[in-house]
């Protein structure tokens, strides 16, 4: 399953089923997810069957064993390390999001060429950029978040390339391509709002 | 044309094609824009098709011309004027985040309940919540960044609905839907790291 639609699906089951938990349920039912989430309760059922999740339609699915397989498909055995390169704004931002460590997720250091922004005592340290490599290596470093200037972002995608690194979010308004060895995922707010403006605009048209 | 799908590649058409004409480029050719957005060129031309955009696969098409379709279309002929819900680091970052404006975004004012956040004087401002129905309202806002803490995002959610705001830009971990009067538009960061985290883990495990 490396389908990404697939794994936000999963992401998307496992944030509704620890919120139902919170409400007391211990079962659930594939319509109810499907409702929620407005996909088909079919593709729910196939999804639960591919991760090898058994219940049925009649009897409903055990939200502690769901919750359980979910969490062993999604490796949530071991912290992930993450670390963020560029700690303008945004990227001060995500080093000192909360909701990043009840996932696993650790943001383990930033980094950044500007010496006013370096802070090796912070927590998380903010280092040099030319730790960067020494760091991932030393590490064990698979993955990073990039929140650099537009105009060096892809001088930092060939460094990160250089290090080995697996993975890259990338924050910024350049669109990259993932290669074999490389996965880069690309979050663009300015398109998602633009996106999102447009909508609005063609519905506020329509009245 | 509402699918987002179709407006995410209008803005990844519009990116690619500017950042050409830095390069001193004129004209563009199909496949060129699907080569380099991995899109099939019958594509690129079947959207060019819908916009009015005329050219054909010998001869290319005129990016100036590209570019002023793009922008008639997406309606950048006036400001957008959008508000920041929740001044914490992610909506302050947001609030100073230098690339909304040269796509016609202006940040007119972020909303808290924290006094300790509240600064009248600034540029843009921080009012306290309880202004937002009458901001909303008297500068006729359209659009709004959602990045209050989760425990309080469905509250935040049913005030802004009472308001008329059309479009939501949803920060928060928990997922909303769309109704007819308000388009919510998701963004999870934590989910895309989630999932860049587990692809990365299937590939290295492969290796």
């Amino acid at each position: 399953m490396t389908n990404k639609g697939q794994i936000l699906r999963l992401l998307n089951y496992k944030n509704l089923l620890k919120h139902l938990q919170t409400l007391g349920f211990k079962k659930v039912f594939s319509d109810n997810i499907s409702d929620t989430l407005e996909i088909s309760s079919s593709l729910v059922r196939k999804d639960f069957g591919n991760f090898g999740i058994t219940g049925n339609r009649k009897g409903g699915y055990e939200i502690d064993s769901i919750l359980g397989k979910i969490d062993d498909i999604l490796g949530k055995d071991e912290i992930q390390k993450v670390v963020v390169i560029g700690v303008g704004r945004i990227g001060e931002a995500l080093m000192k999001y909360q909701g990043f460590m009840k996932e696993g997720i650790q943001i383990v250091a930033g980094f950044d060429i500007d010496p006013s922004r370096i802070n090796t005592e912070g927590n998380p340290p903010v280092l040099h950029n030319d730790k960067i490599a020494d760091f991932i290596k030393e590490n064990d470093i698979k993955i990073c978040i990039m929140t650099v200037p537009q105009m060096v972002a892809k001088h930092t995608v060939d460094l990160l390339s250089a290090t080995g690194i697996g993975g890259i979010l990338n924050f910024t308004p350049i669109k990259f391509q993932s290669t074999a060895e490389l996965t880069i995922n690309n979050i663009n707010i300015v398109h998602e709002l633009e996106n999102l403006i447009y909508v609005v605009n063609k519905q506020k048209d329509k009245e």
